[in-house]
């Protein structure tokens, strides 16, 4: 394998970047000027210095002064009396764009797939556990489950309140999960059962 | 214009057909067993024939007694004490094939566009009027808003909400709109900023 | 069975027609006015009454007269020493709509299925043999073979120069096929090997 | 900025990357395991010493002797008779790989627009002049110009081939183009009016 190969191969490990657009990048940097590869390769080390995984959230984030916690916690301007548990790091920045929860974040890691056995290894519900309980017992009034609306997400949602039942019961914190119902831009004639069920069971 | 010409205007007319694809049609027609031509001729003359608009709920329906009122309009045991308010004939066929609703419908006739006047000449406003203060006094509890979620859906929602406030509030009846959120396949990733606050607002 | 069921039936024959849109299409004619029902119901029946396959050439065309013969058949202008084989009508229509040509049509019917045993039941090989025979030696002096290029229609390119020759070679009639390489749109980068092939070997 | 804004800059410039996937690469580096930030930065950094630009066709290629002709430049079992001209390294690569193709190539490095004035400086056309005038007498008997099928690909063919003509005519070398017809998938229904022209044109 030439360097040409290597490239490729790591291209092709890239969101939605198949083998064509892999070479084609490649082909990309070899006609570019030589500055634009060093650019790249240089702010590719950089991102790798300064990105720290927050001890609190988990989000990545950058940081100069390898604090371990992310601006988000430690913005003292964040309602700290919900906590939103999402999927994964895009799934925050989104949240976090559109300007509508001013509250804190979990990153669970990942949707917990419905027919394997070993889910506490691939998802962050043990500290998410530990972060409730060794809370101060009045911290969280509400924890948000905000999972994609796939069958995964689904069932992530009823996993996880699962879980954290024996937890937030006693404590009085109240779980509740993103409202369905007509999302941007549905129409009604091509809409699903289920999006109809949860429209009309959600009206007000 | 020759019938070739003719018939392709004709199914150009037909939803989402383009002159390319009318044109195919007429092509398609004149290739088939002539039995074939003679059986959709008779067909559409049948269901031109049969079809009649419900007087109530102003949807098309087959009768062949010519009744004025459709099946679900004199069915004992729809429940008559709500009423679903959609654009059209296929909005309402979808919500009652996704069997998740069992109440009175009313097709209004189309959506009310946003930036014209001549607004009530375009849709049954006046109709859905009548209909409501015709009712015995206690016939209907609530009235469900079932728009499209759109600008002009949206725009509808406000004007009819508008229109029947005077006449639901002082009879109690309850005005309601489809809920909102996450939809079938929504990914928090992708999803616009409205979508987020509606899941927001709408957690439970 | 009602009327609906049986006009979405006939709509889901129509070329590119699933059966959500039939449904539409009678939809569609329910909330139409029902002089629209009537006038497509006539239309149709016009058409079959107009149409009329051309003794000469298979093409589908309307006539008044119930002359045997289509207008290109009859037209004195066209050059009657070529003859072009299409596949169907809307390839003859789309060739003589680009006014690339003007010589005479034979419409085969359909491709030659690679794997099929009963071929010749399934196109007018013989009817085109039978053309060609009793035509007066001196008529043709080429034969165009017009195929989409795939490999049914490279199939039907053998299969039909392999039955003819035996018949155009005694009588010194050239046959050929449409040119072959890069048509409008083709980007080198994306191209697949056979139409660089051909593009190179056609080179000119 | 920061890095996560200047490398999400860096990847928009990437072929067929837009602000969001440009985005969502960079949160896919920080999420990976640093090795794989590092790999992907030496790897670029390799790249751009390895790369080096054939001084004789002026593709791209990697050359640890910093040799400054590329293998195909200096394979010789390379038909070098026959000169390709094509538009850029991708298409060369296309060419290439397809294994139709066994003479000599030469990166023309764009087309030239239709419009524009300042033609020369864009696309290497002096280099091309200078490499066949320098090349021994008999070296090509042929040049192929092959671009891709539009507009600005055909201006170029006109442009270059003007442009070529005062040296390779007292020089009798051949001047040709790729051939034009039915590409692979093409269905006569529907071609555009110019390719069924150079089908029929071009047929055999």
């Amino acid at each position: 394998m030439d360097t040409i190969d290597k490239l490729t191969e790591i291209f092709k490990e890239f969101p939605g970047i198949g083998e064509r657009q892999a070479k084609r990048f490649v082909y990309f940097l070899m006609s570019r000027n030589p500055n634009y590869a060093t650019l790249l390769s240089s702010l590719i080390l950089d991102l790798k210095k300064e990105v720290t995984q927050c001890k609190d959230c988990f989000r990545y984030f950058l940081s100069h002064e390898k604090s371990n916690l992310c601006n988000i916690c430690t913005d003292p301007n964040v309602d700290s009396s919900i906590l939103m548990v999402v999927e994964k790091d895009s799934d925050l920045e989104s949240v976090r764009k559109s300007r509508t929860y001013n509250g804190k974040y979990f990153v669970l890691g990942g949707l917990v797939p419905i027919v394997e056995k070993t889910t506490k290894s691939q998802v962050r519900i043990k500290e998410l556990e530990n972060k409730i309980k060794s809370s101060p017992k009045t911290v969280f009034g509400e924890i948000i489950l905000a999972f994609s609306l796939s069958p995964q997400g689904d069932h992530t949602d009823f996993y996880v309140r699962n879980q954290l039942k024996p937890i937030t019961e006693p404590l009085g914190i109240k779980i509740s999960s993103l409202g369905r119902g007509l999302s941007t831009g549905t129409e009604l004639e091509y809409s699903d059962n289920d999006t109809l069920k949860n429209a009309l069971k959600n009206r007000q």
